[in-house]
């Protein structure tokens, strides 16, 4: 099908682990239960597991991302899968259930229904998994901590190298291309109000400095705050950056962080994205009780929010993760590496498993240096290796002269 | 109308003016005719020249990017509109005639046609007039060499601001908008090849290493390539670059930057995009010589050009300029500043016309300050002023001691 | 003291904590040996515990180091002082038995032998301590992996916040202050490859690029490669690297990371310098074995390697770590940052040292954003602190929905 | 002499110049009178002309500046050199005589006491010259003005090549390395005010954020106001930049652009610095009145002006030019492209100085490109050329089509 090859085409690392797959066979005789998004990317990593032996079977994360004709052409392909745009509620979980029906010995989640399933249906030859989210890690943790987690799960969701490729990179692009698509604003010259100096934030900042952008950080963390300090950024209160700002970007995963009294004394004409998970960041109630009248004729995603005082504040995508709303979300390059661990980690856990205590693990450092390694080769990149003499002399060094 | 009121308050600079214009009046008793594109922003032009005390009648530079309603609501503004979209050539012609009907004292010209217009039907009462393209200017600059031009034309295309805030900053921003619009490639780690280090390579070539990609350009001329190097940049002749570069933006005015033999040694997923006014600056024939298939379903704006080896380069906007034709060219600021130095030099030559040759000039330097000023303004930006006393040491070291 | 006054007004961090120590009494009736050189800077660190209630007694880490002028001021201010320059190594270990001679109850370390002596005379009271280097670090992990550790120590080497301000911008500024002292190089134009990406190396790389070099990098490490890789600097191996490159910069911390084979393919007037703590980064001797003369006559700290071919590769600092024999090493806000975390660090100590085992345990976090405020609020740089709301909105968020 | 000969190997574009002096012989037969600053730079200049064929007599441009031994080395070498360190004013002025002695065909000058003697001695045979200072122009455009100016002079002292190299890269990088030299001061995390916003203080600019500071730049000029606004630093009028900077920088050319109004302001330990040709930037006796004690002891250059309130203001340098005072003023690489500009302007003069009128004469720009061609050479980089068909595109749309 022709998505699914312009999206093995965009995932070099993906394409070359099917290639190892295929000679390496690390799933031979293996069942893997996947739950996740039914997209052309999806695609390529399932069909890479069973490039790698392993009788795979899928069940959608969510009915409403669910591409039929993806989901289609997998079934011709021989994955089993179970998955349909616009389902139920209870369909939804039939699905999910029936992936597990021919005992799976991994699993693959996007936010934990498949864990839970297994759990509450008693399917008892599971051996391990890997959860892709933020969301699903914090659910795991609370079972593991309850004593509920029956097998030990890998937090596929944050590595180094994913936090590099994914928050600072991913993100901090498609922020600002989600931001130019619903405006076409010149970021040169304007001041830019970055809440929140994590790596996506961080990201943000970097990537608006580079169009041109004066950036103004807001933090409540000081580590953060001084790292933003030392890479230039000026660090204010939310209260003081209020005022000058004219581009405000929220990336804290806290919750109103521009309200009512911000509202009051911005510029007439800012504009106010959220780049996080939650549409929770900009309090968009404080605005709409300020406003007398909202224009959402002049573009796409943008709401003019018209105040008493005739200024005008202009709000994208509601409030909503812009770069989802507004733009395209993570490039291919975000989702290889994604997959890429995720695949690297389902192989280590097909020889692993039955080492590993019932909780919830980091991905191996082996496995984040092997995908980044992967990564770096489709870039066309090559690094040294140490000689031998440096590892003996980094080794003694370690344990003392 | 709604359309025109959003321009106006994305252009602060115009606004500014015409709150000037109204109480300063220049042009009373003065008819300017102007020939436009005719949209939203020129009808803030328009408008604030008229306001300004200005009889002003407008013929479309381009019938192809007339906007009617646009059109309409000038015209039930009290402006002489002659323009309407999809005319014939003959009826083209026939507007910029009408549009000089009333006697112009003053006009605008977007390419040309215009003063071509006037000096063919012997109007005679034109004492000056602004010329906004650089096409239009090179025509100009051909008729004064001739002897042929009748009055004064300031070439209000180029100043030291405008060139920064158009070409820097404009082109720089947009060029890399299109070309996330059109393929949503991460930037981060992609060796990003840029043909050309004018202001607008220069500016694009900020703005991908401020996304964090490896730029690398090619020039022909040492001085720009002094440039580029002196700023970090890798210069290479272009032979050695294609191999290399991932994604490649010609921005030399030039012709067959890439070509052929470029052509056959790209890396399999190559990005090619134009970013000058021509669609000659990459050899589309060449791409189109050496395919065997072109596949252009994958995405909007990105043709696919298979080769016999199985690699396919990635052409953007069929060779065209990949600002305007995948993103939405000028951001508001530029038009905004573009039309304030119009407006300003028409004011000046209101007063200043008759004391000029009939040749084409730069814009008085003063002018190009006084809008750099007003958009400073404009940005809320304020600047020091020279004492008396630094006025004076100024002065004094300029003579000589 | 002139000297320790001035050092005192560069140590905002310290003098802060000293106002607070001098009324919150933390050390009230403690004894705390410190084994550190004795400079001004210590001075200032040493006088802050004794405004905290502390009798210190203080030995030389390093003979070498001891300014004697600081001690004799130290000594009538009151403070116990066990330190001469130049001293031989038995004095220098009955200099350090005898600052423990009051009875310590805490402890201050840079490098171990404090540690160390503490351990073999067997003073019993000693509840903990901190240790300010790497190198000590390391002995202290051997010790208490043969269990040979008799208290809790704190690693205060390392903690993120001094982590970006040492090694990314203390290491990253004196590293390229070294060469330019060293050398009047322009940097801007040239081709600067940087061996190591660790956050010396970042730092390094970072300030490079910033003088418009072009930077190019060489790892062994994918993730620390891809990271580099993503910020837009070539990664090559440095057998490629070697031939192109016009400075080399090592930061690597292991071993002949330049070597022969590199020393054969330079540029004529390669400038090499080593930024790693230990001379071993570049093969001096293979420089030594290619030389047909060496010229040092030119200026201090470069020696002109004369090659058979007649290139000449410039050696800076015989090798050594640049920023500390060309230039001035830590800058003193870096100082004030590293003693201000020892110094909360011990009064955090002397509340609950009870509470540790004994072992090696890192600063608590909340000293390191407490040390990074306090850097922070002396830089002039306010933050936000989170609202009620946000906060129980992020612990319900991490407890989960 | 070893001197000249490590200059001659920092100075690759004059090597090169010398090689093909050698082999065109351009000044075959000429005698060349230059009156310049006695060093090995100018050395390596003067044996290039006289390997052109030239015979040269050479004055120093200043006593202070001469170094004896290089004046030695010349005229051993057959160069005719008056010159000797530490000379009355009536001795300098018969040097510059006596080098005029032998009739000079061509002249180089630096600062117009050689052009002035050469017309009040009434030496008839000279047919052109250059002039390498901005002083020097300014005396010989008032000459020209005057009537006064008997042949051709070129102002070899800017043009777009040089400017690059030398006010952005070069001053940006000394007063950058002028100000560590002379604090050590980290430079990361800083807000450093840089007064005026030309090629200097744009260098400067660049170069402070490369470093981690937060730049904030005062300007009088909007048009440059603009351009740093875009370039996204914050622009400020002087009296509220004074209240936050922590580093003030002045490259105005103007006088009293930090004043007592600034200093009643500033913060305790703000450190001021002037990049600016004359002392006048910073107004000192501001300083002095406002003090009530200096403290010169600390280190060298840095007088801590300690006013009645406590705090203390860091003077740099006296206030004068801070880069030639605390660090080595120009990095070897910008005299290279200086004095490549000089002999190339020299030999394109032999041949036709009488084409030309008696009066100042920029560079002309193939000469300036073929220096920057050369120092492109130099640095290993290669670019590409125009083909005969590019060459006709740009020729035939420049004519029009």
């Amino acid at each position: 099908m022709a998505r699914i090859q312009y999206a093995e085409r965009a995932m070099p690392l993906m394409s070359g682990l099917r290639r190892r797959f295929v000679s390496e066979r690390p799933f031979d005789g293996l069942s893997i239960a996947a739950c996740l998004h039914v997209t052309a990317e999806t695609a390529v990593l399932v069909r890479s597991l069973r490039a790698g032996g392993a009788r795979v079977s899928l069940a959608a994360s969510n009915p409403l991302s669910t591409q039929d004709d993806i989901a289609q052409a997998l079934q011709s392909d021989g994955i089993d899968v179970h998955a349909r745009a616009g389902v139920d509620r209870k369909t939804y979980y039939q699905h999910i259930a029936a992936a597990l029906n021919d005992g799976a010995d991994l699993i693959v989640d996007d936010g934990g229904d498949l864990v839970s399933t297994v759990h509450t249906t008693g399917k008892p030859g599971v051996r391990g998994g890997c959860e892709s989210t933020t969301t699903g890690v914090i659910r795991l943790r609370r079972m593991a901590a309850d004593g509920a987690l029956a097998f030990p799960m890998i937090a596929a969701n944050d590595t180094p190298a994913k936090r590099m490729l994914d928050n600072v990179c991913g993100t901090g692009q498609s922020v600002i291309d989600g931001i130019l698509r619903a405006t076409n604003t010149l970021l040169a010259g304007k001041t830019v109000v970055i809440a929140g100096f994590g790596a996506c934030g961080a990201g943000i900042a970097a990537r608006a400095a580079g169009l041109g952008s004066r950036v103004i950080v807001t933090e409540v963390d000081p580590v953060r705050a001084l790292d933003a300090s030392l890479r230039g950024f000026p660090v204010l209160p939310m209260a003081e950056a209020a005022p000058v700002g004219e581009v405000f970007i929220s990336a804290t995963g806290s919750v109103d962080v521009i309200g009512a009294e911000h509202v009051a004394v911005m510029r007439d004409g800012a504009i106010l994205a959220n780049a996080g998970h939650f549409d929770a960041e900009i309090d968009v109630r404080a605005l709409e009780t300020a406003a007398v009248a909202v224009h959402s004729d002049a573009r796409p995603h943008v709401d003019a929010y018209e105040l008493a005082d005739g200024r005008r504040l202009l709000l994208l995508a509601e409030g909503r993760v812009v770069n989802l709303v507004a733009a395209e979300g993570h490039p291919p390059e975000v989702m290889d590496l994604a997959f890429g661990i995720l695949a690297l980690s389902l192989a280590w856990l097909a020889t692993n498993a039955g080492k590993l205590c019932a909780d919830v693990h980091p991905v191996p450092p082996e496995l984040d240096a092997e995908a980044a390694g992967l990564t770096l080769a489709a870039m066309g990149v090559r690094i040294d290796t140490l000689t031998e003499a440096q590892r003996e002399y980094l080794d003694s060094w370690r344990i003392g002269s």
